[in-house]
Parts: structure tokens; sequence; C-alpha cells
């Protein structure tokens, strides 16, 4: 086998060099299903190939098959970055290997990850008495919560949220055995609060930015609701959590501070290569309480509090080493100036929207997120979706509102220039043009 | 910002020294609980920092915090390996940064990992008929595996397994609200078949390679039981599993063909960094029906099932490229090569335990894990690997065998030694006498 430095020389370059041309390749890959398959050999390899060949076919065999989510003109679901600091320190998570299965197997992992994620929750404006660890997603961090509300209250079997919640509560519910309540909303897509029917429930998820629409359920009046019954309330943040480091958007964020737990994803909007959810709550004994499980190959002599007691899997990586280098790279500026400049240009192509005839907004925006349609019917805006998509030049994605099919247009990758954005609104106009004659 | 590239060269020359210095840093982190997080600032920082700021506090603040699972001389627990290939696969993942939340969001990603889990079954010689997945950890696996056992039968809310199976069947049967029944084992820490009661059981849990002493549920016996009485087999082989590499090892996995779903760990004994964990199973559709949730959302024009249907987290990384590059890197002689290795360094300093007067084997050693004793107290013992431990020449750790304090010496390392393991088998034998007089 060739030598690390020398493997690690192509391997960095062959990074840098993607990141460089990203922007010029097709935003949405254009294979069959079954290609990518096809193009690989049936069986493993006997004898030791070079990382050169492993390389070479990234390059041949897999990039077609690649969906570029780094691209600027990437603008589908939520628009994620996997920024330069925390690419690279990526390379030093995997080369420590570290193992946090318990304290001990690594105090700098466990130690880093308390103390990184309460500088998030300063960032973000959270008061001091949560504490945070990092789950690999949102799914795990809803499903995490939501056994601690069961634990609590193991009779009441309802978890209560709105229509547009996502659908990761559904999963958790179903691996719960819990029911999952879902209630309407207004005309802005935002819970109501006055539907709440708590007396069977054990917890409620309040939604800051839907998937949908990035709709603010309001959590001043939810979370009353759940002191008064007594239920726990989680907060699901995932998307627009990270807009609460601009003191600006912080209105959106009223209430969530009395949240029982809170979940934000660092790898969505704030620079940090997936996989990197943070969820904090004021009650960690509870969690321990849930999750706490030490077996006897397990202790050790120090008695010190390890985070897998914390949460479902035993082992963890060493996580907190790419927020750290991301908070630090960027700092609070650093990010405030990337989050306001999504703003920005979300709400320049919203404007532009408004200002066409024959287009309307659909939704209110509050974050970095469009939703918008073409007059016509659900058919006509989907068909709409697929040409821009096929172009391969920007890729949007859809959501049902209020009952029609809708576009959406998210930004949040740290590339994307108000020229991408005005592409993509060429694309749209252009190909509205060709389909509606 | 300074730039990637140069950054890059920052961050791959710190990994590549580290790696050339790994085996002369001590072991275990002797820092204390608290220590880590008293060095580090209170808040983030408001302004950029540079990469090589964050490399300088890597050194200077964290490393006494590591607990060095890299170095050849890591022996407790499962030793495991982040290979060089693995390592500069995670930078090209990251710089990647695909987010497999379906298949067009990167049919690469889904295709590779359904490729990838294909050579890696027939690497360990299961046939065909099991379809693949990666989940992070085996406490994922496991719980998803029970949840399906659990959704085929509802009524049934037992989960069997030996009083040797992981913790982490204790974790997922409380997340399940299963009852998990743990029956007692043999003189050689095997599950008796004969005292399975099967009546009230969803499913089984059978390992091969238990966490304590790498023992060998009698799996034959064990899918008898569990085809007659309907009820779901799992083999975890988390550590074990990657020996099947080797034909003259694969003995020890006869009849794990006969399972519903099998769990094998690549980030421990294969050379794959933290986190691949690999699940097969027989029955896709089945877990397919337990956590297929496609919301509107996430509906595309393709119909191709996501890898997300199979698994509870919606997000998924693209952890088959590490897998992907381990295998072509090494090839199957060379995976062989490295276990072969490590079983004959495990069998070597068995013998030397078992020549030694005042030192005993304590359990039957099959793979590159010994088991092993100083006549005395079970306080001596601990006494004894705590000198070991604190020396920071070795790492080693324990396990309760017969209700004896006995202490485990896992080969797993790729860089391990002849020389390390004697080096081991030194500082035991001085802690002993200083120990003992």
């Amino acid at each position: 086998m060739s030598s690390f430095r020398d493997d690690g020389a192509l391997a960095l370059d062959w990074v840098a060099s993607y990141l460089e041309r990203v922007g010029e390749l097709p935003v949405l890959s254009a294979v069959q299903p079954g290609q990518i398959r096809a193009a690989l050999p049936e069986a493993p390899p006997d004898e030791p190939e070079s990382f050169a060949a492993v390389l070479h076919d990234l390059d041949s065999v897999l990039l077609p098959g690649l969906t570029h989510w780094q691209s600027p003109r990437f603008f589908a679901y939520f628009a994620t970055t996997g920024s330069e600091p925390g690419v690279l320190a990526e390379l030093l998570i995997a080369g420590l290997n570290q193992v946090g299965i318990l304290w001990r197997t690594s105090p700098a992992l466990q130690e880093l990850e308390d103390v990184t994620l309460d500088w998030l929750r300063q960032l973000v404006g959270l008061p001091e008495g949560f504490h945070g660890h990092i789950e690999d997603t949102a799914s795990t961090g809803v499903l995490a919560a939501l056994a601690v509300a069961r634990m609590l209250q193991p009779e009441r079997r309802v978890v209560v949220c709105s229509e547009h919640a996502h659908s990761v509560a559904d999963k958790a519910a179903r691996l719960l055995e819990l029911e999952l309540r879902k209630i309407p909303v207004d005309d802005e897509f935002r819970l109501r609060p006055e539907l709440l029917e708590l007396d069977d429930a054990c917890a409620v998820i309040a939604t800051i930015g839907t998937t949908g629409a990035a709709a603010v359920d309001p959590a001043p009046a939810i979370a009353d609701a759940c002191a008064r019954a007594g239920v726990w309330l989680h907060v699901d943040a995932a998307y627009a959590g990270s807009a609460a480091v601009c003191p600006e958007l912080r209105h959106h964020f009223t209430g969530w501070q009395h949240a029982d737990s809170i979940g934000v994803n660092p790898h969505k909007w704030l620079g940090v290569p997936m996989d990197c959810s943070a969820l904090w709550t004021r009650r960690p004994e509870d969690f321990r309480r849930a999750f706490s499980l030490v077996p006897e190959f397990l202790q050790s002599p120090d008695d010190a509090v390890s985070l897998s007691e914390l949460s479902i899997p035993l082992g963890r990586r060493f996580r907190a080493l790419k927020l750290w280098a991301v908070l630090r790279c960027y700092g609070r500026q650093g990010l405030q100036e990337r989050i306001r400049e999504h703003v920005r240009l979300a709400a320049l192509f919203e404007e532009w929207v408004r200002a066409e005839p024959g287009w309307e907004v659909v939704a209110p925006r509050h974050f970095s997120l469009v939703c918008f349609r073409k007059e016509g019917s659900d058919e006509e805006n989907e068909q709409l979706l697929e040409r821009v998509n096929a172009s391969g030049e920007v890729f949007l994605s859809h959501a049902r509102l209020g009952d029609r099919y809708s576009l959406r247009l998210a930004v949040g990758n740290f590339r994307t220039t108000e020229d991408d954005v005005r592409l993509a609104w060429d694309v749209l106009r252009r190909e509205a043009d060709a389909l509606y004659g």
C-alpha cells in the first residue's frame, strides 16, 4: 500500500477540485435506478488495489450518481453546507478514531461535546440550564425525547403535533407505540394551540421552521398549555434553529426556552457536514434515567457520567470536533453573515415572485425558504418542477400546502450567490414558458 | 479564511504525524474529569479564527484528553482500526456531503451501499438472499431488528438472550417496552439452548463473539428452536463477524445463515473508522413495513426504494464509500492476513499465560480475545489492571466471567505487532510483581 501522505495528497486534491467545480456539475443526478449498481463489480476484489484506483472510480463510476448537495444551486429540501473547516475536521475525526463509549475512552470527546454544545446554546440565545449533546440526526433526537416523555408518564400514550410536523415524529411514535395526534394548522401553517387536548398526552412537538413551509408554531401558547397539563414539550428547530444566531431573527424563537428538549441541526444550516444534530434538554437527569445502562464491562474507576448514558447508541464519534472547528473558523460573526445573506437572497427571490404576474408566494417567509407556485393545476406545477430539475441547472423540491402542490426554494449553501438565485428564477420562468406556451 | 488546500495540507500532515507517533503516546488518557473542559473557553469566539489555531489547540488542549484507540498497544474492549484508506475516505465523504434521505438525493450512496454490503456478505460467507444496509452502531441495528420482530408478533413481548449478551439488548428492549429474558450460560459462557422457552417470545438474540469472553452461542440449535417457535432470530456478531472472512474460522459461524437478521461491525475489526455497522436481513420487506414512511415532501417521480425506508434515521451519510475504499485497498487477502495475524498474536499471548505459574486463562479463545487472570482476589486483579493501565504503556479492560473479575486482552489494531503484545505481557507481570511482592 502506498503511503498515507501520498494517498492523502491525492484525496485532498480530489476534494479541493470537487469543491472548485461542483458549481458546474448538474445538481440532480440524471442516472436511472440500478445504473450505478450495474457499473460496479458484483464481487469484492481478492487482492489489494491502490487508493488512486478508488479515486479513479469515484470519478468515472460514482460521480454521475451523485446529487450535488455542495452545489451553490442546490435549493431543495433544506440546502446544507459541508464547510471547509468542517470537512477537514472529519479527516481529523477519522484519523483519531475516538470511540466515546464512556468517559475514559475519550475524555476530550466527552468534554468538548459538553463545551461546544454550550457554546452553541449561547449562540442561539438559549438560557443557562440546558444541557446539550449530539445525535446523528433529528430522527434519533425526537425518538430519544419522546422516549423520555413516555417514561415519565407511561399511561399517557399520545403525542400531539401539527399536521405539518416532520415525519420523524411519525416514525418515533410508531417505534415507541405511541399515538401521534396531528392537529390542523391555521392559514399560516402554524399549529393552533386552542385545539390542544392534552389529557392523555405525554408530549407535544412544536416546530419552529416546519419542513414544508418553515412555519413557526406559537411556542409561548404551546408551552403554557404543556405546563398546565404537565406534558413534555419538544421543540423541533432542526432547520431554523441556526437562524437564532442572528438577534434580529430571534423573535421567531420566543418561548422555546420553556421547552423540555430542543433539537437544532448544525448539519443543516450551520456549515457542519453530515451528521451533527444538537439536542438540548433542561432535564438531563430524566434522559439519564431513560438511557443509562452501564454494564459490568464498562464500569471504570472514575465516576464521570458518559454521554452514552443520555442517548440510544453506545458508541459515539468525535463529532464535537467538527462543530468546534466550524464555530471557531467562522466565529459568531461569520455565521451571522452567512445566515443573513441567505435570508436576504430568499427575500429577494420572494420579491421577484410577488412582482411576476401568474406567480404567487403561498406561505409567509420567515427564514431562507420561499414557497411559491405558478398559476395552474397541481399537475402543471409538478411537471414544471420536473422540467426545472431535469435541466440540471438547479434543484428545487416541493411541498403540499393548503392542499396545493407548491414549489420550494431553500437557500442554505454557503457557496450560493445572488447569481445562483437569479439563475433559479430564470430557469423557472423559462421552463414555465416552455410548458404553458 | 485561508485556502482549503493550505488548511488541508496542515490537517493531512497533522493526521499523518499523529499516526506515526501514536505508538509513543500514553494509551489511556490520564486527565481528571473536568480537566479538558476547564482548559477550554467558556464562550465561543466572536470573530473567525484560523484552522491552524484549531490544530494548535488540538495538540495543546485536547491531546492529553485522548485515549488512543489508534495505538498498537490498545487492547481494551474490542480494539479497532481507523485504517488509512478508511480515514481518507471520510475526507471524501465529508467533502461530498451527500445526504441519503431518498434515492434521488444520492443514487450513488444508495447503490454503493447495496453493493458493498453484498460484497461484505460474500466475504463473510453468507448465502445469497440477505439484504444489507449500514447502521451507525450495533445499538441501532439491534433496536431495528427487535422492532421488526415486535411488529410481526405484537402480543409476544419477550426477547430472549444469554446473560452474556451485550447491553445494547437491554437498551433496545427498554425502548421497545419488551421484557429481556436472560438465560444462563454453560461453562464456556455460551447460551444453553435447552433452556430456551419461546412461547411468549418475539425474538432471540444469539451472539457469536460475546463482549465479555467472545463466546460463541450455538447458532444451529438456537435457529432450530426459533424456527419451531416462529420467532425472529438476530445474530449479534458485531466483533467476531469480521473473522468470517477467514475460511478456517468460519466453523464458528455455523448456523448463522438461518438468522432473520445479522449484525457485524466493520468499524470494529475490519479497518473502517467509526461508524459503520452492517445489518443484513433475509426479510427486507418486513424492515420496510416497520420503517417505511414516505411523507409528501419526499415523494419523487422515480419509485426507487430508499435505504431510509429500512432504518430509523431519515438522513444517512455516505458511509458506504469508506467501506468500499477499505474493501478495495485491502482486498480479501489483505483483510484475511490481518485477521489471521491478530488471531496468531492472541494465541501466542494465551500460550504465555498458560505457561506462567500463578496465571490462568479463564475462557476458551476462539478469535483475538484472551480472557485471563492472576491468582488472587477480584480486588487484586482489579488493582493490577488499574496499575497496568495507569502506566500508559498498554490499555486493557476487564469482564466478569463465572463471577470472577477477569482481564481481557483484545488484539484488533492493524498496527499491533508481536512486540506490542509482548510488551503487554511484560507490563502485566511487572505490575503483578510490584503488587503481589
